[in-house]
């Protein structure tokens, strides 16, 4: 049987782990080291499907978890699968909706705490600690719906059945993340009911149909201790997974070497995709670390806060300063946005409550982190990968 | 000294006071019978310029007192104008904020009753009857900010000095409107104010520089009095004015007959702007009233409640039966949002309070409006009014 999923490695480089590759899917190639758009809700927020492929990002990630909840899966598979509902016709992936279930389903019944961003900008994390109650079970993990309270029960049979109505072409298996405030002993816990769930996601997922035009991705943990990352990454290694997603639960300044320990011992012919991250900084870690897509909804929450990426940093657009400011929102950006409206007019959209606010600053952050990734993936190919690195975090840091 | 707004006519209709023409005015022409699209603050809500430009509506109409309070007509100088401001290269108007004045503007000190809107629909309307304090002078109106209390005071000559920084190619002269519930008596007085402020409208106008590139529109008011609205026309008729412009305060039923008065003594070879009609049967109305151009907000009102125009009637796109409905919102729509999006998808975005649902039936109804009225003027080039009329009305009220 042929492979929904396969990669192909253009260049590897020779200072560390990142390599330019593609990942043949489906619903066509991606161009990686990339930035996957979240759309979590099959929508990427305040934006049309015409202006995300005017951005042109390589694939769309969305969530299990909220599209289980609404509009229920079943919704999707008669729609024809996520790419028809969504408008969207390049790749797509989704979560296996572990990560919400334990932060926004109200799981209950085991005190436990969870996944924290010391960056402080995602806003599901911080609830993931203010739910601090799950029933898991061998089988699965009881919860509450965010939305109306009612009671669900996920296992990982389930949550392969859900993306196989969903339809992504990239899937992931059903995990149970770990914050790094958690002591060792639950992480060996978690961890090791994660690979039996991992067993049990590839055995379900193998045994139907939809395994043919979807692949499925094992989810390696073990937070920021290199012993249980490395016995993860051999596991979910030893198991027929198309590919690997490597989850969070570390201090932000651990990504670059856990990830490099999980990614030295992972198959370097299979993609690799890093959960949850997406500042600038942090995602030339993660191409070093050997990771080739990313994603994370920072630049669009980011976007509807009026935080603004440039090439100089973040600016908040709200700032007063902004009022009278007739330049666009960053210099020589070629987006939409840039090309269009200035910065008073978006500050104004801001002042005034006006919809459009979201929409225009969204366009512009998607565009300059997948412009950013797209970049680092050029300057590889092209042996400029040092001198892009430190020109780009000169100016951002400034 | 050449004017700034000229009127062809290219076609009377023999059974009505209906005409098709073309105003001319600095940014290009507006083919008439047209809808003009609301953008408020200077954004037309959830819709980016682009959007708007594919939707392609002749002519976009801004508020003077909105664009007062926020961000400030200095900024719009500033900025080079409203079209420079909002991206748009189309005409603009914009209409002289008394009406948002009296309604919006906690204007205080007098107790009147202001216009209603038996339809319902229009928000501003039913602020309007629970703001009725007003301070009226001969000179002009004290109002408080409705954004954050702040005292302000609008003359006649401020309104144009405002309208003048904003530079719109159509502006409105600064009138004091009335409910249809108001007695004879205040709505005399009122008529009467008007009347000695359109005079100085026109003579601040035409003093400076801005008249060389700007029209001037006069306003009819005289609420549902045929004796009033005739003394009104035949007034505002004797002014310079480059246009008119037709204030509510009728019931609904009254519309055809009031405008019909005003336009059968409003001179021929001038465009006629009716403020805030916009519901499909009322456009019929205004235009065999002799009206060339509309403005209302309900399309993109509508759109945010999932209020859609179809011409089979409004739908609410949130009714549990579209969940599983994947056609388009309207049958053979050639919007971009029916074209892309089912009912299904949009009915999953307001479950969801996605705010790509703002855009997508905003996009809709839009399309809708200005196409009505695109497809009226056409059908009156053809000869064919009276069947379009009759096909359209039968299908829309089914």
């Amino acid at each position: 049987m042929k492979n929904p999923i396969t990669f192909e490695i253009l260049k590897e480089s020779t200072d560390s782990l990142a390599r330019v590759g593609v990942i043949h899917t489906p619903h066509g190639d991606i161009q990686t080291p990339s930035f996957a758009v979240v759309g979590t809700k099959a929508t990427v927020k305040a934006l049309t499907s015409k202006q995300l492929n005017d951005i042109n990002p390589e694939v769309l990630l969305a969530n299990t978890y909220h599209l289980y909840l609404k509009p229920g899966s079943e919704i999707l598979k008669m729609a024809g699968g996520l790419n028809k509902f969504a408008n969207w016709s390049k790749p797509t992936m989704t979560d296996s909706g572990g990560f919400q279930v334990f932060s926004l389903g109200k799981a209950f019944g085991k005190n436990i705490s969870k996944f924290t961003d010391e960056g402080g900008e995602n806003e599901e994390n911080k609830r993931m600690e203010k739910a601090p109650f799950a029933t898991i079970g061998e089988d699965g993990v009881a919860f509450r719906s965010h939305i109306d309270g009612s009671d669900h029960f996920l296992t990982p049979e389930k949550s392969i059945e859900i993306q196989h109505n969903i339809g992504a072409d990239i899937i992931i298996a059903f995990d149970e993340p770990t914050s790094p405030n958690d002591p060792i002993e639950y992480q060996k816990e978690a961890l090791e009911r994660t690979h039996r769930w991992a067993k049990r996601c590839v055995e379900y997922h193998k045994s139907k149909p939809n395994s043919e035009f979807q692949g499925l991705y094992g989810v390696v943990q073990g937070g920021k201790f290199p012993d249980l990352r490395k016995e993860s990454a051999e596991y979910i290694s030893s198991l027929d997974f198309d590919g690997f997603a490597i989850g969070g639960s570390y201090n932000k300044n651990d990504i670059g070497a856990v990830v490099n320990i999980v990614n030295n011992i992972l198959p370097k012919d299979k993609p690799r995709h890093l959960l949850g991250i997406g500042e600038p900084l942090d995602l030339f870690d993660g191409v070093e670390a050997g990771c080739d897509t990313f994603d994370c909804v920072m630049p669009t929450r980011n976007a509807r806060n009026g935080s603004i990426l440039t090439k100089n940093g973040k600016i908040n657009i709200t700032n007063t300063k902004y009022r009278e400011d007739f330049g666009p929102l960053e210099e020589d950006c070629e987006c939409e946005t840039c090309t269009t409206y200035t910065r008073a007019y978006i500050a104004h959209l801001f002042h005034s409550d006006e919809l459009l606010s979201n929409t225009l600053t969204s366009i512009h952050n998607v565009h300059f982190l997948v412009n950013l990734v797209r970049n680092i993936r050029n300057s590889i190919l092209e042996g400029s990968y040092d001198s892009f690195k430190k020109s780009f975090i000169s100016e951002y840091s400034k």
